[in-house]
């Protein structure tokens, strides 16, 4: 089979305009940004305030192994089939981070048949969202490091000097990193504001560190906000820092809140592209479901849902991961609950759940998974059983996609969607990577059937409960462990952040997307684990508290043989290489 | 009068697609981003490949005060008039850096009727270009440490197990730090990869810093680069570090050069914007003229001179900073020299040259200055003189604006329009900022008389000279010096960079702008001083050895009433307060 890129590039694109048409928004509410991309404006919303929405779509998956069990292929396929089915449809992604675009695998637009086109520009730039959110967030990084060393400088008189108040910021207690779209390690842990002997103007020196961009609180900020007024006031809640006296220093404080919304105004809308099969799709936001919450933006699917009458989304990671977070943070913040669910799982991620496998992000997988194997796949089977009964906790409707590779034999398919079918679940195999839309229509019919069902949705935990409360009921109920083990600094920043009044928000996992619990040494569906929790984080203006299990990293490291060594672009510009 | 944002705001664009077709860009040429900006396809170079070339004017400056002379005012102005009286005039600026836009003060559109426009999508992120230098220069720094981590890890195994050559960098002899478009003093100087106890997970520990993006070698290649294929072969040349025996290690040897150029490729185009009056204006590279070349980029050149009669373009800062570096850097690499040049003086800026006032980066002039106070303009007109005689050194014709502020008296202005007047050189008033176009159209009339007369071009030195002697002769012939003095440092950097067989190419000086000298505190036209040079960088890949001067610096904080305080969003995202 011809490879992604190849794909991408021989397929004949509309024009973005007429995407627009076919998706139902008028030429005064877009903003082209070439042939293939156009921002939508915020006037559509109000245009469409009144129309009737259409019906969510949540896409999720077992548990993955380090290359993804095609859940994007699996969302745009079915997108693509419900196109085929007669639907009025359309597909809301996250934009692809450039970090595992250049170190693990080459980008994250789909596959095979089943793509958002053009990859290359979906995988690097796009409309310069991304690059927004890092400029934002240092920009708020850069203005305390500066606030702390005026103020030190000029000691009390400074109020008086600049007419600003005198904040006092502990460099202690500054909680706010800097970020780089970018997997480097090596800023993981750094000091800054190093100083020539008796000189003080670099600052004040002290211990931070960089993350990824996909995990800044802005990003999030950015997913979860209904409209650019939403969007500033989350942006003046941002905690930053602490004063001397413990209290809580926001953007706001700083004066800096302004200037990050004028950053980000452009990137608060979303970005119209296509699918090889002309599906209008919104790509917005890009959050990790590891170390953030997972899911594309309420503002597109509050767009996408006034245009059309199913939508089909994504939450990262498998149903622990990205869907809890949709279920119980994106939800509670958009006032929509998805109407159905669709697992994808594969031969190979279910034989990979086996435990049988040494899978390591960044390296390719043995080709002996793809060899039939059914007892390994009978081991691994626990997983999806268990990702099945996860999405009908919340009351959700479920559809199982088993997404086929090539190397699949029908056997081993006809096995597993015998033993799915056991379970009463509703179950198709998708051929979306290999046929596109085509592909996925017996997949978008199971999937209609289940939005005829009425959806009973049930959120996992009550927000207003104590902290400790919620994270006992997801790892419990969420991840069918035992409870939670509190290191004393998880006790302390609990005590502090229910004292700021801030214990009401809803929790953010930060966890190992390689098990359904913290360890990613677990697979299939454990059970009898604790999970550990090292610290919590507040993100006062996405809404939540970030809670840190087990060693998740919030900034990854390029391995031996990155995805970069591949990618190049010839004499007229065409790149070659990203999808290797 | 009206501030810049709101004169800006009031205007009633044109579509860029008709700028567009004004200038003679056709349609299949344009990769429009909304509506008020464009990329520029390379495709249109070929097309005009045989088409007669238009003359070029570079404008430069006395030297400035902290808030600049309105260079940009007078490009602007100037390319306006020059489209009053009947010429077909393009403009070619640089984008600014948004350090500078949430620090010192509000923009570098120009101002009052002469800007581009909008000036806070200019100001901001403009298409990306800034952000994708960043995140090209970023991947490299990432890409060298994972490199060297992994290796150190693996020891001479890696060739054998990743099949890359062992390349053996030395982590003293990292040359290539990051960077960040943004004013943050605390990151100028950090250790990276700090490790946890008994972990090496964070990378190999060692001392780095940021830069600000505008002093990456990435925006002076994308500045000096002919084409992509260039562009390409540039980045390839690019020298990241040492190994432990002293050999380069470039991005071509790390493997990384191919995906930088692919980050670049869209940059690469030149945005296509429009003046307030419709002068069609290429937006393209944002190098800093203390820290860097200074000088838009001579693809944005090589567009608009097959396109226009006459092409009006700048240098950063005095006329020792971006013209001297617009002639011997940028003039060599693109093959073509300017036909006549501009000063641009003011009363106020001269008045600051008499050394009779303190004035500092982000503070504000004092109200004195625009006083009428002809002691300090005759003391201060001594630099006017030498400015005027530094373009005539180059045998460019020149004629010198004297930009108006609204605050300006008609004697004053009289008086020193007489003074230059008796030097021989041609002068006008410039009214372009209260007045647009209408306030240039004589200044036009000058310029145009002066394109009639035969440059006769001379560069400053010969590259093919010792590195040592290229130093000295700038700071004699190009700053009225007496010669250097070099560092221990910067004597071994010479020793090794001709060892190397850098020793031919170009030196590109980093120094004060608030002088001639290196040292802001002689004002006027110093003599007698010496150049300390601190070391050099080589930036094998622009084409020149960097010098360091004096104590300037590559990295700017924020003072302690940045910018970015007045800076907001309404409800509808209009930006407000960007100009203030």
């Amino acid at each position: 089979m011809k490879s992604d890129l190849t794909i991408s590039q021989e397929t004949q694109l509309q024009p973005i305009s007429d995407i627009a048409k076919l998706a139902g928004i008028q030429a005064q509410e877009l903003i082209p940004h070439g042939e293939n991309k156009a921002k939508v404006k915020f006037s559509l919303l109000k245009r469409l305030d009144n129309a009737k929405r259409g019906k969510l779509v949540l896409v999720t998956a077992i548990t993955p192994t380090p290359l993804g069990e095609g859940k994007t292929v699996t969302t745009i396929g079915l997108s693509q089939g419900m196109k085929k089915v007669g639907q009025k449809v359309m597909a809301c992604i996250r934009q692809p981070s450039m970090g595992p675009v250049f170190g693990v695998k080459g980008g994250a637009a789909g596959g095979g048949y089943s793509q958002v086109a053009p990859m290359e520009e979906l995988n690097l730039h796009l409309t310069g969202d991304i690059h927004a959110v890092t400029a934002a967030h240092n920009l708020a990084a850069a203005a305390i490091d500066a606030r702390m060393y005026h103020e030190q400088k000029q000691g009390e008189g400074f109020a008086a000097k600049t007419g600003l108040p005198y904040l006092q910021i502990d460099p202690a207690q500054i909680v706010w990193g800097r970020v780089v779209d970018m997997n480097d390690r090596t800023l993981r842990r750094v000091t800054i504001g190093i100083n020539r002997e008796g000189s003080t103007a670099n600052g004040v020196e002290r211990e931070s560190g960089f993350d990824i961009t996909a995990a800044s609180e802005l990003m999030a900020i950015l997913a979860l906000s209904k409209d650019l007024k939403d969007l500033r006031a989350r942006i003046g809640r941002v905690v930053l820092a602490y004063s001397v006296d413990g209290k809580p220093v926001t953007a706001e404080d700083i004066g800096v809140a302004g200037a990050m919304a004028a950053i980000l105004r452009d990137a608060a809308q979303p970005t119209l592209m296509q699918s090889l099969e002309g599906v209008p799709t919104l790509v917005h936001a890009g959050p990790f479901a590891n170390i953030a919450h997972g899911n594309s933006s309420i503002i597109a699917d509050r767009m996408a849902l006034r245009l059309a009458d199913v939508v089909v989304t994504e939450g990262g990671f498998g149903s622990d991961m990205g869907f809890e977070k949709a279920c119980n943070i994106k939800a509670r913040a958009a006032g929509k609950t998805p109407d159905a669910a669709v697992v994808v799982a594969t031969l190979r991620g279910l034989k990979a759940n086996s435990g049988k496998y040494d899978l390591r992000p960044g390296q390719k997988l043995p080709d002996s998974i793809f060899a039939p194997d059914t007892e390994a796949l009978a081991a691994g089977f626990a997983n999806l059983k268990w990702h099945i009964e996860n999405v009908n906790r919340y009351g959700v409707p479920v559809v199982v996609a088993l997404n086929r590779f090539p190397q699949d034999t029908d056997e081993e398919l006809a096995w597993l969607k015998a033993k799915v079918e056991v379970l009463g679940a509703s179950v198709a195999v998708s051929e979306a990577f290999g046929k596109g839309g085509d592909g996925a229509t017996e997949l978008a019919e199971l999937v209609l059937n289940a939005l005829e069902q009425p959806a009973q949705f049930e959120f996992l935990y009550d927000a207003e409960q104590p902290i400790e409360a919620k994270l006992t009921t997801i790892a419990q109920a969420g991840y069918g462990g035992e409870g939670i083990e509190l290191s004393a600094q998880a006790q302390a920043d609990i005590e502090k952040l229910e004292a700021l009044g801030y214990g009401a928000l809803p929790v953010c996992m930060a966890k190992s997307p390689a098990s359904i619990s913290h360890d990613p040494a677990l697979k299939g569906a454990p059970s009898g684990f604790t999970v550990p929790v090292r610290g919590l984080r507040l993100c006062a203006g996405a809404g939540f508290v970030y809670a840190l299990t087990g060693n998740v990293m919030t900034m990854p490291g390029l391995s031996d043989r990155p995805g970069y060594l591949n990618i190049d672009i010839d004499e007229d510009g065409n790149i070659t290489g990203i999808d290797e």
